[in-house]
């Protein structure tokens, strides 16, 4: 079902993932000047794409998270992040939408980052060039056009995730039928910032960083990405449970790791990706490249928007995804701006909350039905 | 002109620091049930107590800081930390006032803490208690009795310190004329808990750490206690500086230690301290002992109270000192709140902040009148 039209390109499974190779030639021109390539995207995708190749959601994952939205990792044995939100019969119904994600640029499951061959045959470390979340965006964009996709029905993401949507929407407006943003934010506010420069830190504190060059050196930096890795799991829940954690952690022993480390969280954080990827989130800021009018990013935009935000997300507070709604109404943008009222802070929109999961599939069913697209035949 | 009417104490100088040192049958019963024995509390005084003894303020310090509020550190060698606010002429003038300052109990500039020689001959370490708030405040009240003082002017303390000032105002009402509560918190938020686990593990994360036990190794958990020290200093910035500090780190340099690491910044502050001390600071509650009303905290006391927050503060917004100053407000006690405009972020009340001087000093000046303090002879 999947046709890679692009002569460039070599398309193929490799450890119980699917991979997209491009060749040397199809490079990926980064914002910095500098450029990646080869170019490597592993992703997996959902469903079929219909006869008008109009289905197809492009989901892209937070920093966190991977390409295996909705089936099994294979490498790391996870469970799906989020089968309550795609799968058949659910918002984002695989019943009638051809679901694609994509390791993120700079990511360790498969796409080309910091621990993938260089030319000379080491890995990259801190060789790799800095990217953007512009690059990232252009990097999924080849893989798209490779897959002889001419337009996305929808991208939707959270978190840095929905920092990629958001640019995909705004980079390729006439690619991108309906944008949904889930827990997410224009530009990085300065408290996600400290908690990445943290994370950061410590993993170069690490004596196993070895300067970047762990990966062949035998070891990695397994406590430095522990702290990183309960940064982002701390900020992403709410206060209570924040509460409950650390009254858990007192009360059970006098000093402590006080967050769960399973070895499986770790094992699919690469150390030096979490330097890339947080830096290009704390680098981002949509408005800069527009004036500092961020309105002015979705200026003439038919592509309809929806901003999902959650009342108990100190990561992602609601002001700032309001804060992209005023900018999409401001360009005159359809946008449909929703907040539910959750206890589960930034992580909700990962489980049960139906009210999220009603409003998705009112926004996702809306676009459907604009985009003229029926259940796949056999299918429901 | 210090009398220490107390038989059971020593009072002399170490090491260019004043210390009091208690005998061992004046042990500091701690909230937990533990004690600590023998107490050794060092501090400092600027200016002298009045015929009254009437004229004492206890400044608090914060986690990051010491005694030296007036005079430079001669272990350090640093500035003192606070000489806008105390000296003569300044808002604390030492010209009327006689000012304490003590290293809090679990600190490391020679108060009894986790560095200090246990019974066995060597460093607590990880065997010193947990301690609370309650109990850095009830050292406080041994040093202040041990110094004949029947009451205190004003208490004065920001972030960790005005949880102590708060604590000091609840526990001994009587003894309190006055109670400024600076950039603090009756409770300690998610965010900063966050932030001080994330310094707790990047600690407990450095080899050189050695389960806490590093004091008799030869070695320090420099690169953690950096990591820790990063994340108070960045929560205590207003958001343009961590922006700024942040796109310094990443103009500069592709990947490295952003954050200044002044060795004597690391030197004065010890990684097991932090641990302890942050710990109070995160297990902090007032209204907890009080049924959960902060009110109750507050019934019926004389106490006249200012309450300063400054605008840009995100380490401890203005609306947690709109708690407090409610709560006084509930309780019949005497509140003013103070919510200065400022860019400054937390560290507002260190720096050149001409509108909370002055009201500070009307603050200061008015409950100084309402107290009868006078000049001293001589002096202005």
């Amino acid at each position: 079902m999947i046709h890679s039209g692009n002569a460039a390109t070599k398309h193929h499974a490799a450890g119980g993932m699917r991979v997209l190779s491009f060749e040397t030639s199809a490079k990926l021109q980064l914002a910095s000047g500098e450029a990646v390539a080869p170019l490597t995207v592993a992703f997996e995708t959902y469903g079929a794409l219909n006869g008008a190749r109009n289905n197809a959601v492009l989901v892209c994952h937070d920093i966190l998270r991977d390409q295996f939205v909705a089936s099994p990792n294979p490498v790391t044995g996870r469970p799906p992040w989020w089968a309550r939100i795609v799968g058949a019969g659910r918002p984002i119904d695989t019943n009638r939408l051809f679901v694609i994600c994509a390791n993120v640029l700079g990511g360790a499951m498969g796409t080309t980052g910091p621990g993938s061959i260089a030319h000379d045959g080491r890995p990259y470390g801190l060789r790799f060039p800095q990217i953007t979340i512009a690059d990232t965006v252009r990097a999924q964009a080849m893989l798209v056009e490779a897959l002889d996709i001419p337009g996305l029905f929808l991208v939707i993401g959270a978190g840095l995730g929905g920092m990629q949507a958001l640019n995909w929407a705004s980079a390729y407006p006439k690619r991108v039928f309906a944008c949904a943003t889930v827990a997410s934010a224009p530009r990085q506010n300065a408290h996600n910032i400290a908690f990445s420069e943290l994370g950061r830190q410590a993993i170069m504190a690490d004596p196993d960083w070895r300067g970047g060059a762990y990966y062949s050196q035998g070891v990695r930096p397994a406590k430095g990405l522990a702290v990183a890795r309960a940064g982002l799991h701390m900020a992403s829940q709410a206060e209570p449970a924040v509460r409950r954690l650390f009254e858990a952690a007192r009360v059970a022993q006098r000093f402590g790791f006080a967050i769960e480390q399973q070895q499986n969280f770790i094992d699919r954080l690469d150390a030096n990706s979490f330097l890339y990827l947080s830096r290009a989130m704390d680098a981002f800021d949509l408005s800069a490249d527009f004036g500092g009018r961020l309105a002015n990013a979705f200026q003439g935009s038919a592509t309809r928007h929806g901003v999902f935000a959650f009342s108990s997300d100190w990561r992602y507070p609601p002001e700032e995804s309001r804060v992209i709604a005023r900018a999409l109404i401001a360009a005159g943008a359809d946008a449909a701006y929703v907040e539910i009222d959750s206890d589960k802070g930034s992580d909700a929109y990962l489980g049960e909350e139906p009210a999220f999961e009603a409003a998705l599939t009112g926004f996702i069913d809306g676009a459907a039905a604009a985009r003229g697209i029926a259940l796949q035949a056999g299918a429901g």
